[in-house]
């Protein structure tokens, strides 16, 4: 098969591999129906992270079940199931508490880019459709496997509840889609910060109510003046710098709660300031298995339109020009086909 | 009158103040029936903390109220009272939401060291007994102006449940009464993290199940082995050294919280690690004004005595041994009468 490899910055390859194979018992391999390009991935395209070696790219993903391994019991081939990033056995202690994304048998499924996928621990990752869906709940669906996970977790780890003022802290899909998470929580008022004008209208079609486009100090004065000096209640961030990081807990209220699902990168938290910001903090690796089986509800009956983020849709040979429009802002997210 | 000044490291003195008196309408003034030295009073006496100019110590009061400022309403001459060490107004939006240290009009209140101190925003601030206590009932109401309300909070911030295993570090008279707090909501196992054979036996007392006397990388490995490799639900942090931090975040399972009320000394954390490590982070100055009432009832029905952690009790003109005592681990928390 073709499939995406990263050789390092900006060198997107879309070249033969071997189709994956079932390798365990607990395996299975999934022909993807549609995959995407993460704001993640963004990091070692860029070169903020380093590329060691050829990399396998994509870890979200949709499909129909191939083949799976002898041990695997309640996955069926010819079913459409959805995962997570990160396999999980979904039966440990850390799995049993909500958190599958620190399961102790946690494996990173990647390579998601390509028209065939290995996934681990089947039975634990994966989670089945009602039924094969219609071509146009594909974007949808889709987005459950990660980003509206985290964007959802985001929102629940900053303690989301009906009557709320939210703030949220960066305008890439999982912002946006935490914007839509929020909303579906209940949130009162959700104040997007962004200063991309298309950003903005999916903002407030996702449930937005304000627009804050300044940032740092300057967004952070903002948030307060809108909330009478207070803060908001629970803040979003959905970013992972050292700015966006400090613009989310100084946006937030004494006793307010920051969820970050940005990937840190160089964020240092002085613990003195923060003790006496008094915020709850709450993030990591979404655990999107918990989430799973209500979002996947949640598109099928129509209540929610996440695959809205997907403003790019190309054919999987074209990944490279994926990859490129995100980088320069062109895409919020591109999704590609097989 | 006669009160506690500190000058510099290790200089503590008792001599002549003027006495307070109400400078606000808003004002009490109470003669202190008990005060006590508090362990955040160690660090400026220990020369951690610039003692920039000579300051009037003790923050942490109960007694009778002398007078009050002519806008005072509900608190009256005569009834006997415990406040915090932050005057609140209890009325802003960050006390309505139980974050009484974050007031908008919040006033340290210091110089409780003393026979009389004056209390700001009297009606906000004090708390009345039923009546005037026995007094073999003053040292466990004292302790409910902070150090019980702090140890409380790290419970509470930890988000402790009945039947959940806790480990608090630090045995000072915080993670002391952490540990009868973690009791009182319930927990099932409490592990004490002491290397100290007094404290070991007062931490067994207020509700310990175990001990682990060995500290930073050791201390997280006997946590991680007491709870078969998951880590403690709640962890409670009351010291504020950067090892107790990390001792306290890495003993914690994944998904579950850390409750910090030690004043963070030096504390750095790196948001990447901390966002892999999947734990709830809340703390700061404690809100005891939140917690008074309760903690009152508890100790007026003779359901709990924090006062135990007071083993060394003078009367005040001998502050200074008292302040050695403590500075030299020979008392854990030092009472004094005026």
């Amino acid at each position: 098969m073709q499939a995406t490899v990263l050789y390092g910055p900006r060198d997107i390859r879309f070249e033969d591999r071997d189709a994956p194979t079932i390798m365990k018992p607990t395996d299975a391999v999934i022909r993807i129906a549609a995959t995407c390009v993460c704001g993640s991935d963004l990091w070692p395209y860029r070169g903020i992270n380093a590329v060691t070696a050829p990399t396998p790219m994509g870890h979200e993903y949709c499909g129909v079940v191939e083949e799976v391994g002898s041990a695997v019991k309640s996955i069926k081939p010819g079913q459409f199931v959805i995962g997570s990033f990160f396999a999980s056995d979904n039966t440990c202690p850390h799995c049993h508490h909500g958190y599958q994304t620190s399961c102790q048998h946690k494996e990173f499924v990647g390579g998601a880019q390509a028209p065939l996928l290995r996934v681990p621990l089947a039975d634990g990752t994966l989670v089945p459709t009602p039924d094969v869906p219609p071509d146009d709940m594909l974007p949808s669906l889709l987005a459950t496997s990660d980003v509206l996970g985290t964007g959802w977790f985001a929102a629940d780890a900053a303690k989301v509840k009906p009557g709320m003022t939210v703030a949220v802290v960066g305008d890439g899909a999982v912002g946006l889609l935490g914007i839509l998470s929020a909303k579906q929580m209940g949130a009162d008022r959700i104040i997007a910060m962004s200063g991309h004008a298309a950003r903005q209208k999916l903002a407030r079609e996702f449930g937005a109510t304000d627009v804050v486009t300044e940032r740092g100090d300057e967004g952070v004065e903002r948030i307060k003046e809108m909330t009478k000096g207070i803060g908001a209640d629970a803040v979003l961030e959905c970013v992972g710098t050292p700015q966006s990081m400090m613009q989310a807990i100084r946006s937030t209220r004494p006793g307010g709660a920051v969820g970050y699902v940005g990937v840190p990168h160089g964020v240092e938290l002085d613990g003195e300031k923060l003790f006496y910001t008094h915020v709850h903090l709450h993030g990591g690796p979404a655990p999107v298995r918990r989430y799973l089986p209500k979002l996947i509800e949640l598109v099928w009956s129509g209540k929610i339109n996440p695959g809205k983020v997907f403003d790019l849709t190309l054919p999987l040979d074209q990944v490279a020009e994926g990859y490129r429009a995100m980088d320069e802002r062109r895409a919020i997210k591109t999704l590609l086909r097989p």
